[in-house]
């Protein structure tokens, strides 16, 4: 389910050109900063195309929280969410949830679930951009925690909450040219399409899931109910065999060394 | 035991001023960049106090295999080295060192082991140089990997290698001034020095070992021997913890939705 057409978007894509972030002192052109303005500038054209539905993730709590003044409570807050796997993955900290008010807003902040928000008829749907200059060789990007996942899939399982959230993503693969960057293609991924047993857990990277959208799976035909069970069973397999690695790598080696 | 006298560096770090590396744009100062240009203000000041001593590590395995052109296998280079801790800590891989020659000599990697080399009567003193921005609150910066650490206790012990490595750091604090970083006060930080048990291991952070240098405890007074089989003792039992929290956190929450 998607209310977005990503494949309009990745087409309106390609070719597009942004400025290079620091032309200015020609600096390199590296790390998550680089590909930045195209981040911002598939927000802007998601805003034109769908300016009643489309937000920040902090915009929208912002609005949330706006139009309902009476709602002050961190419990009022929460129950303004119809889903719970939407109250997990979009709501900040009970703290800031509580000290929220007119005059203190909250604002972008790294580790929030989505670049952008695409919300209507109860359905959130997520979109995180990616940018990858493929002028170089690069391992992939850390997506989205692995944890935050599993913890997703628990919600949703225990709350039967199967449609109302959807996650997705784009990859905008670029090139430097003069002081610009120009798209050279861009790509689409769901992540309830990807086959589970074909995620990749960087346990030493904060347990980060790491793929280039571009080589992701979409095979996964399986309702969300499903997805969620195949994740928790591929997430739960790989905690052990994480601690399995550890115990031979980390410890074994070495006890001759402990015991007295 | 260390050839060079920290206090002096300190004491000359102090109020020094390098140009901020993005005056242009006026852009952020976060991240390693920022503070680059001390390290390289360090180097160069520890250069012209000891031109003959002082290396980065590249360019002594540089002119080591340069020194010795008759030393051509993998096997011969590595002999080039008495110590084999500085052979672990210092020498570069396998392909890389079979690899080298005049014409294709190593460059900087940003995963070497130190950002200095101090080389005297085959005693090998690393320096490494952390900058930090004290206008902002930032968490203990990676420093190195616990289990690089383990492995050269483990040479250590094998090889009784007592006497010829030390491991250094310098944390140079600064402010933005203008179009310039001036530096407010510089610490000093020996790893041997440190009690292990007070050493702290980010495992999911890659395994780095954390802190500022001018918060580290430097109250050890046993021998590298003793401190080789503490800081072992150590990294098992935090190994063993780890893996014990992640069972409990990652694991046993979720294997009741695995179960069929």
């Amino acid at each position: 389910m998607s209310n977005i057409s990503y494949v309009k978007i990745l087409s309106w894509l390609e070719n597009k050109e942004v400025d290079r972030p620091n032309a200015a002192d020609n600096g390199t052109l590296s790390g998550h900063a680089a590909g930045e303005p195209f981040e911002k500038l598939v927000y802007r054209h998601l805003k034109e195309l769908y300016p009643n539905n489309v937000y920040k993730q902090y915009e929208f709590l912002n609005d949330l929280y706006r139009r309902n003044p009476e709602s002050i409570t961190i419990k009022d807050r929460q129950a303004l969410f119809n889903s719970p796997v939407a109250l997990f993955l979009l709501s900040r900290g009970d703290a800031a949830t509580r000290d929220w008010d007119i005059q203190n807003v909250f604002e972008e902040k790294q580790n929030d679930t989505a670049d952008i928000l695409f919300h209507k008829n109860e359905y959130f749907e997520l979109i995180d951009v990616k940018t990858r200059n493929i002028s170089k060789a690069a391992q992939a990007p850390n997506i989205i925690s692995a944890y935050k996942v599993a913890q997703m899939c628990a919600i949703i399982l225990d709350n039967q909450d199967f449609d109302t959230v959807g996650i997705n993503y784009v990859e905008v693969d670029w090139l430097p040219k003069e002081d610009k960057l120009v798209c050279t293609q861009a790509h689409y991924g769901n992540l309830f399409k990807a086959t589970p047993n074909t995620l990749y857990i960087n346990w030493a990277a904060a347990m980060q899931i790491q793929f280039h959208v571009s080589e992701l799976d979409q095979t996964y035909t399986g309702t969300l109910e499903e997805w969620a069970k195949a994740y928790l069973k591929m997430f739960v397999a790989s905690a052990e065999h994480r601690c399995d690695i550890m115990y031979k790598k980390y410890v074994k080696p070495f006890k001759k060394y402990v015991e007295e």
